[in-house]
């Protein structure tokens, strides 16, 4: 049997970015592409039976899916294949591997599904999970759950002007199809998203040495949201303007990078971050007439998340108006904190005596499920204590111990 | 006869950007590589003899070439067809269209280049003016002068990383032969370069809707350069990563742009501008690693660039330290202030009887010349003072009185 190190082993040259590090890997890319067919070569390999929904989902099933929702509904496990750009290589992929891995295990201990009483089950991959290409995080769980407008998701477009539409009929799906898919949330009983952990929380509670600690449960996601600021300036050249006559929107953009900051650092457990930033036309003899940027904010209580959001804005608006600049924000999308099934939260810690439970500031798919469907996770220690990287890690006996434990509780659960 | 507007107009419709507006036509793009095509055939159709030389430079000969330098050498005209990212019509064009359109005029009045005791006279599209692709202003002209290595000019590389080399092979160069050039320059017996003004510099002398100061006469460039910061922190999660654990390069960038606007500002004629920034990897939940950014600095004394620009290289490395980064600053390219020859420049004032006489803070390939021919300036009044911007304007009749002027110019040296 493979070990989920093995299976990652085998797709560690593919997206890799030489100018940021790491990987780059938007959905729909060809190194995503090549992801998705690997997952599906590994899926059949192993018997089962492959489907890609109107949302461009993928589903592996092990057993018939459901034909109805009065079975319970099918036990679903799985995660994404996208990256940031400049990503680690476990952020999604992970998930992914090892629930494959999972499945062997539970071969193994002579475990069937959709037979003799048991549910169905199966592996997913849910495309642009991390938002890098098209602005809204999660766009195949929001679409399927219909936590976002079809409409506004088939007009979103990437960095080259292509839209979502533009890429999913490049892709095989019927851009009219796209949304709300109430067939397959149907299907699902149980969703468990097995993680790679993103920040401290589990290196902070011991040694990453030793076993302890090294497989949590998740017990909540932070309310996140995305926005847009775009800062309107007069575009000159950068040696006939005197200084007394610019109105530059970089140095609103920069005043205002420092407020997001200032208001973020004044607020316990708040997070706001500018990591995306684009002067237009992004000359360097040319003072820009636009910058445009984006901006991540998190807080546990979203009300708080509102009112940092406010603030920051009207900083912005004050620093804008003193470059002579003018400054607009709008909102790309926002999840509430999510409190994952309390039930289902309960029955991990049973099947997992001793894991500890966490709260993570990352979004998920299992964040957007969790909305509609009992939804879990499950996070793998990562060493570093960062990601969104290419220094994010983890230990291949982490590893090991996350598909033991993924496959004790899809086994549990089935 | 077709006028400078006319002329333009047949090109109104290459490269144009519409994401940032006007035009982007970097150097050997599908857009300049058209406008090099237009030039040789309005050159070839004109009866000019056309050639490319090494470093790229197109040369269209009214006469033949001068053999040896003894016979005082050719008179020569033109500008370049390249822009900055959406860049106004005329920064370059309108040189390279006026010197087409004085030839005719000169045709008319009977005047002949290269016979009968005249001179041979060249118009000329230098490449890479900008140096909006491989970020060395002026390259085209550098190589010919030599005020460039070659060895980095074939190493400077684009936002894609190709390298100038290659860009030079895969457009008919041999990469192994660009740089200095003595045979070329020394058949330049003097160079006149027609370009828009790029400030305010005309329309503040008197109304831009009387004909008094649509043509000035340049005296001076500003010293400029280019240089390069790169600001290092720690990438890492948007989400997960708690504001007082951050080594955040986008911050302590922001504070490197206010800095360098407070130094420019704090000092009488000084410019200094960040007009392009990029950060590392640049996703929206993701804290950047590094941030890359590009700042011009001018000053007409090139002590006081220097001692502006070690100022500013102090406050960016307070600024980084206190957000836990690093940063480096290394020079891209410099020019000195250049002070037109004053033999020409006295010529163009009894050729040219009421024009004023101006300096500007732009730099232009006859700046580069300067420093071994004999090189002057002529400047058509911009009624928006705006440059390197969609919004850069030129009045039609402006356009042929600039035309007049080259004309007259141009048979007064002849």
């Amino acid at each position: 049997m493979e070990s989920v190190s093995e299976l990652l082993d085998s797709i560690d040259d593919v997206g890799r970015d030489a100018r940021r590090g790491g990987y780059s890997r938007p959905v729909y890319s060809t190194a995503e592409l090549d992801l998705r067919g690997w997952f599906m070569e590994q899926a059949q390999r192993r018997g089962l039976d492959v489907e890609t929904d109107r949302n461009g989902a993928i589903w592996a099933w092990w057993g018939a899916p459901p034909s109805n929702a009065d079975s319970g509904g099918a036990l679903v496990t799985g995660s994404h294949l996208d990256s940031v750009p400049g990503g680690g290589a476990f952020d999604g992929p992970l998930g992914v591997a090892s629930a494959l891995v999972a499945v062997d295990k539970m071969r193994e201990r002579g475990i069937t599904a959709g037979e003799r009483g048991t549910r169905p089950l199966a592996v997913t991959v849910f495309p642009e999970e991390e938002g890098s290409r098209f602005g809204v995080a999660c766009l195949g769980s929001r679409l399927m759950t219909g936590s976002i407008d079809p409409d506004r998701a088939r007009s979103l477009t990437d960095a080259d002007g292509v839209t979502f539409a533009e890429a999913a009929r490049k892709n095989g799906l019927n851009p009219e199809h796209v949304g709300p898919d109430p067939t397959a949330m149907a299907r699902i009983g149980e969703f468990v998203e097995l993680h790679v952990e993103q920040g401290r929380g589990q290196i902070d509670l011991g040694p990453a040495d030793s076993s302890k600690n090294a497989i949590a449960i998740g017990s909540s996601i932070l309310g996140h949201g995305r926005w847009k600021f775009t800062v309107f300036g007069q575009g000159n050249h950068a040696g006939t303007t005197l200084m007394a006559d610019r109105a530059d929107p970089m140095v609103a953009a920069a005043r205002i990078v420092l407020a997001v900051q200032q208001v973020a650092a004044g607020r316990d457990d708040a997070r706001a971050t500018i990591g995306r930033l684009q002067p237009v036309p992004g000359g360097t003899n040319v003072i820009a007439s636009k910058v445009e940027m984006w901006m991540d904010v998190r807080h546990p209580d979203d009300a708080v998340t509102a009112s940092l959001v406010t603030k920051i804005h009207g900083k912005a608006q004050i620093a804008a108006a003193e470059e002579g600049c003018s400054v607009t924000l709008t909102e790309e999308s926002y999840s509430n904190t999510v409190h994952f099934d309390t039930r289902l939260q309960s029955t991990l810690q049973d099947l997992l005596p001793g894991a500890p439970t966490l709260a993570t500031g990352a979004g998920h798919d299992a964040g957007i499920l969790a909305a509609k469907v009992p939804s879990a996770m499950l996070f793998v220690r990562n060493p570093t204590g960062i990601s969104h990287s290419p220094e994010e890690a983890i230990e291949r006996r982490d590893a090991d111990a996350g598909a033991d434990a993924l496959a004790d509780v899809l086994a549990g659960l089935l």
